[in-house]
């Protein structure tokens, strides 16, 4: 059995610069807080608990503290509620949310109404919501627009949606608008890691998708390889049986872009150890890749 | 042997009105001027000869005279050479054609690159370029796309264009764009003649396509036959012969925007008299219309 993981995956930079944020501004001594999870990784919010980054899950619980804001953004309502408790924000939004959010102010600004191509229930997307002024609409995928037409209209996505799917939503919205004025809003990191994903899936007869069950990136890697092949989607390398690997020739591995690497190298592990392989690794750097893919 | 009209052929909005204005303008004492012909139909623009609408080639050529702006749109060059040579202009522009004009410098005027998906050498396209003052770039359907990326890119079309190519233009666009504000100036008149025609070739085991052979919309409806059955595109029922048409067990007709009734009126007959028929016809609607499209 063949084992490779996905050129790009794992840790993005929007996630990286926000661990780095977040434990930077710990001191270790005083406890502070983001509001819901900084990434969308449990394993990854328990490491940084140890290092006092704790939990909050409603703006009205924090007074007076530091509140890391997560990379997904938070809300304008909620931002302006811990101000006037007090509390002092350090931004660890992505930048590539926080580009989203602006243009998105932007349209709204100059009367255009709004598609956001996510999933409405998304943190992200609901954050962004909070910044529109106009007539607003979010639809998962192309088969959610509605039958009608707009004068003009502003379209964005999720920064993690897939971008064959925004290509479709605006070539279907092209017969029903005079003006569309589209900010593609997906982030390179989710169109590599997508990219690189479908490419080791086709040569695969198994992916394994790491990443937590809350990660829409991870989700989105789940549903394009599910279209390929067979999938397993796990959060750690404890949620791999012997069983459902065993048949399998060559197993592919990738991880959304909240995953730590050494979710990765756990599972690369564990595969090894149920199939009677010895081969063990330290570092994601040593798992084989697949240099292949056309991305 | 059956013949079906196509549900929207011949004469759009523009067509009527620029003939109108052209007409309207003509006392038939002095001879009046277009630059360029008025409408794509050369017998059409006999026909406006007779009413002493004469059709010049250069803009140098006329002065002190009444020159009608011809429903392609001019360049901004050639009107302001009309102007300082003392004519006076009437404008039979297209209404959907100023449009495309208005917001090709709208684009322009805020910076945007621009790609106009339109045949370079058609009147109607050289006129939109007249007016754009930045980086523009002309392409006959999405294949003809450099591979490059904007930061921010305008996007809109010849009139007379097929929407689903443009759909398809915008969507490959969407993965090398931050920012791309369309503006859909495909007009209703095209789409509703391209659909009606489509539906009915669809049933046909031979489509004639009336209308000028400079006529980009008449061509466009050949195009779009000559992918699903049998094409004859002709300007006048002379290019019928019987042995084209002999063995056909139903025929569709469909005609251009600029096409006059009658050039349609003759054609039906021709095809009658040709197999033997003797059903004739002296008025358009009198003709059987294909009832069943989807558009």
């Amino acid at each position: 059995m063949e084992i490779l993981l996905a050129e790009h995956s794992g840790f993005c930079f929007g996630v990286k610069r926000a661990i780095k944020i977040a434990m930077e501004a710990s001191d270790n001594k005083q406890p502070i807080y983001t509001l819901g999870p900084l990434i969308h990784s449990p394993q990854m919010v328990n490491e940084l608990a140890e290092h006092g980054i704790r939990l909050a899950e409603k703006p009205e619980d924090l007074h007076n503290s530091t509140v890391i804001v997560r990379s997904h953004g938070i809300t304008l309502s909620d931002r302006e509620m811990l101000i006037k408790n007090g509390n002092t924000l350090i931004d660890a939004t992505c930048p590539f949310v926080s580009k989203a959010q602006d243009f998105v102010k932007k349209l709204c600004s100059e009367d255009y109404p709004v598609i956001i191509m996510g999933d409405k229930t998304h943190p992200e997307v609901i954050a962004m919501l909070s910044y529109c002024s106009t007539e607003t609409l979010v639809v998962n995928n192309p088969d959610e627009l509605p039958e009608r037409s707009w004068k003009k209209l502003g379209v964005l996505s999720q920064t993690t949606k897939n971008m064959s799917m925004l290509q479709e939503l605006v070539g279907r919205l092209v017969p029903n608008v005079e003006e569309m004025r589209l900010f593609n809003t997906i982030c390179t990191a989710t169109t590599l890691r997508q990219d690189a994903t479908i490419a080791l899936a086709k040569k695969c007869d198994l992916m394994i998708i790491i990443g937590g069950r809350n990660s829409s990136n991870t989700k989105m890697l789940a549903t394009l390889c599910a279209g390929i092949t067979g999938i397993l989607h796990v959060e750690t390398a404890d949620e791999i049986y012997a069983e459902q690997i065993s048949s399998h020739h060559r197993i592919g591995l990738t991880a959304g872009a909240s995953t730590p690497d050494y979710l990765i190298v756990d599972v690369y592990n564990k595969i090894n150890e149920l199939t009677g392989n010895r081969t063990s690794v330290k570092s994601v750097k040593d798992i084989p890749v697949n240099k292949e893919e056309s991305c």
